[in-house]
């Protein structure tokens, strides 16, 4: 490298949710090294120059090695600097975040998983950076079929109506809410496949192939 | 610092653009050292540990030096990194950009400005960073008042409509914009003011104290 001058460190954070007991939840893993040793925290790591090709590719890695699974994908959140936000030194972070199926964290052994809404105080400026990446995700989750990839590949408008309200942290009319999915055309319904049961059967619905794209942005 | 592992090259890269002769056009400078010395190319710089408080600050920095101007406001665009796009080096790059008045070139020697559709092949991956953009200045300025931040402080519809139209690069139905922008609640009538000319008198406007935050998200 042709720079004398010192470099910032460079390093990748990650903010994964789910959604568990219908509730939107955030991946977190305890730090095992100093600083902030022991504390929940995002899942993070500096680049490796040897063996990353791009700082997403590092995210991958990193999510891999704090948590044990390979994450579907990942969209890109933000980009945090300065001299403060690390004692280590002046270092850029960049921010991936991603809505997982909870089946992914079968496997980990280490992922911690709590409500959006009872996050303790995180190390850092990984408050900041969750606040950011709740506010994309939920703007995020209104034009897009990025909710629906946490559910199973057959479900009911009703199933789909509850991932939703959890993703965007609120009420939403039912009558609405079908009418602008339907108009999105992310989903359509499978011939002659029902649900049956304790009420009067429901129409099983799929991801159109225009859905499956998560973070397709539809303005 | 406490790592003793390689960090990347951190950099940033502007995009700004303005509108001249009723064009879109992106404002580069021609570079003074190698690589790629004398081309055309974004205005960017490496991070200075020393003197920048975060990457933003880098940035503001930068283009006070390449193009003689302080930036009225920056958003971030995206971050781009990897080990091929600077000969360099693996670098991470945090790009800006900025949609400003052409007032703020006259006092800039350096700053050339090229519509949009006639840009040359640009060094490194800056003809990825300048596609994406024009894509998020597109999307942002469907919804948002920043186009409105190109105009004197007051205006008739028919300059607002054409200044969308051009940051929009297509053709914009009058009704519809009209109706579409007095809903976003950006603009209002100044009571008595007209505009006089060889056509009937044309309402003035201004923008109205929400917009004057260019970026809000109105999703």
């Amino acid at each position: 490298m042709e720079t004398t001058f010192p470099q910032p460190l460079a390093m990748v954070d990650t903010t994964l949710f789910t959604i568990l007991h219908e509730r939107l939840c955030l991946i977190l893993a305890r730090r095992k090294e100093p600083p902030e040793q022991g504390e929940l925290a995002l899942p993070g790591g500096f680049v490796h120059v040897q063996e990353d090709v791009d700082t997403e590719d590092a995210a991958r890695r990193v999510i891999r090695a704090k948590l044990g699974f390979d994450a579907p994908y990942l969209e890109q959140l933000y980009t945090f600097s300065g001299k403060d936000r690390d004692t280590r030194g002046w270092s850029i972070s960049v921010a991936y975040y991603a809505l997982i199926p909870a089946s992914l964290l079968d496997h980990s052994q280490v992922a911690e998983t709590l409500p959006v809404e009872d996050l303790p105080k995180l190390p850092f400026d990984h408050d900041q950076i969750v606040a950011k990446a709740i506010e994309r995700l939920r703007s995020k989750a209104t034009y897009s079929s990025l909710p629906a990839f946490l559910l199973p590949e057959i479900f009911t408008l009703n199933d789909l109506h509850g991932i939703y309200q959890q993703t965007q942290g609120t009420r939403l009319d039912k009558a609405s809410f079908r009418h602008k999915i339907m108009e999105q055309d992310i989903i359509e319904p499978i011939p002659g496949q029902f649900r049956t049961g304790a009420h009067r059967p429901a129409q099983l619905y799929r991801l159109t192939h225009r859905a499956l794209t998560p973070f397709e942005r539809k303005i």
